[in-house]
């Protein structure tokens, strides 16, 4: 059996990527119930708003969810107490160190997956205590690593490193690239972009039709001298690209950036104004369908060109 | 067979980048007679030194090989006569417009392969009747396309634009790489960095040994507002880093830059002042040794990994 569809109790090794703004109960639920492992995403909400996305999530879905915490939100304790209280059994955490927190979760019986970007972090978070780690690429949208490592070059070198499973993230919304992350080595992916675009994700509409708009060099990493984040061409990406053509430093790209920007764009659908988050894979995102049939139509392709690398052997004479 | 196999007559689908200061008659005679597509690469030499290593080449393998020709070389005509009289077989153009030369080419029964970084000119390599293309993504060494699109994302895409096969490049080092790009929808892999550190490689030993200690994040897309360019840190490399923060111009780049750059690091061995063209996929790269090594272990790393996903389709219940 797949050591991640074991580590989870879930039916098809994907994850779907806790993401601001888009993953609340809706989506989580539904990708559970589909067979995969739904993902809140906590990084945009309060606790309160966190504690009763929970609890809609554990009536709407029988199945194993997890919960993504990025390690560096302020309310942290208050956030790791509910997800105990809540007894949820699964944590993603990420931005952040795992140290922390990884020992506190695991004596309740959680499991943990920590998010990182580099070989440094991930024996980090193997040394944490992780269950398993989540290798996100530089094609990933959001937060990003400082490296740039692509997914195609991150996860071999991952793989190397820790004795842990590695789920691949990172350019990733299609059966053969699904595919491609297991002939890397990875156990399962983590899939973000193409369920951002779910009908049950919370993303507003606009930003979802924005995405499957989308065309080839349409995202672009930005703001490398904060935090480095993916996203899609507007007037602000547009801003802050300008502004760091010209040389802005941290002070003012933080003005520029401001506050609740993310919310402003990808929840409330300001799509000049706001921070769109999203991945180079949005390119190829053509329509808003439910979950479960995006979950579905990867399954099957990763299915299809398993069968067709099984064809190429006698192709190549093998 | 394989269709690249067929359409140059080689036994593995594996190509050797034609790359600036490394792969001369030695490489890419090395490349052919194990098995591979060796290519000469004409971007770094003055016309009459092409034609030396053509003939040169020519008397070390009788396998099938090619010369890689930069478009936009000032000597352009000059290149292409010689690469008519030299009666080359195959000819990998790149940085420029495909529509003036492939019919020349073509008509004189030379087989034209395109490299391209986006659907935009995929397409316009195939109209101008190239036989294949390359699709080479952010990750690979040297110069690169403005989209910044990943190998992982930007071959699916081009496959799903262009009915010629399609080489996939960038961040393919390894025979899992190999099998990820095949499992994206290639037909061959084009291997740039693993060959620049080759026995046969010309790159200056003091480069060779470089790129070898290389680890994640020690190579950057450098100078994008004039041509992006991947290369590995140094004190050069710094420098237009820091220019790049501060918010230097084309001009100003230009000056930094300055002529022969690429010369100085990669061929006459200044690790400091020289520009170092090199993919990420060198923080995988651990030695020097013969091509024909480099290329079989890419091989059967390749086949190993095509068995282990047939025990996967078990493992996962298909």
């Amino acid at each position: 059996m797949n050591p991640i569809c074991r580590l989870f109790n879930i039916k098809y090794p994907i994850i779907q990527a806790g993401m601001v703004w888009c993953s609340g109960w809706r989506l989580a639920s539904a990708v559970s119930n589909a067979g995969g492992l739904g993902i809140i995403g906590a990084g945009s909400m309060y606790p309160e708003v966190l504690k009763a996305h929970i609890q809609k999530c554990k009536k709407a879905t029988d199945k194993p969810f997890g919960v993504n915490i990025p390690l560096l939100y302020p309310n942290i304790q208050e956030i790791i107490d509910i997800v105990i209280e809540e007894e949820v059994k699964i944590v993603f955490s990420s931005a952040g160190n795992p140290a922390t927190w990884t020992k506190i979760l695991k004596n309740e019986g959680i499991i943990v997956v920590h998010v990182i970007a580099n070989t440094k972090f991930a024996l980090k978070a193997e040394e944490a205590g992780v269950d398993a780690i989540v290798a996100e690429g530089f094609e990933a949208g959001g937060h990003n690593g400082r490296e740039e490592t692509t997914t195609l070059c991150l996860i071999p070198m991952i793989k190397a490193a820790v004795q842990i499973p590695v789920i691949a993230a990172g350019g990733i919304g299609s059966g053969k690239a699904m595919l491609a992350a297991f002939a890397l080595g990875a156990e399962a992916v983590q899939v973000g972009s193409a369920f951002a675009v779910a009908e049950e994700s919370s993303a507003h509409p606009a930003f979802k039709h924005k995405i499957i708009g989308a065309t080839e060099g349409d995202t672009r990493l930005a703001l490398k001298k904060l935090v480095p984040v993916r996203l899609l061409k507007n007037e602000f990406a547009d801003a802050v690209a300008n502004a760091e053509a010209e040389g802005a430093g941290r002070t003012e790209l933080a003005e520029l950036l401001g506050r609740a920007r993310a919310k402003l764009g990808m929840f409330e659908g300001d799509m000049e104004k706001g921070e769109l988050e999203i991945g180079q894979v949005s390119a190829m995102l053509k329509a808003i369908r439910p979950a479960s049939v995006i979950l579905e139509e990867i399954w099957q392709e990763f299915k299809a060109e398993m069968a067709r690398i099984k064809q190429l052997q006698s192709e190549l004479g093998l």
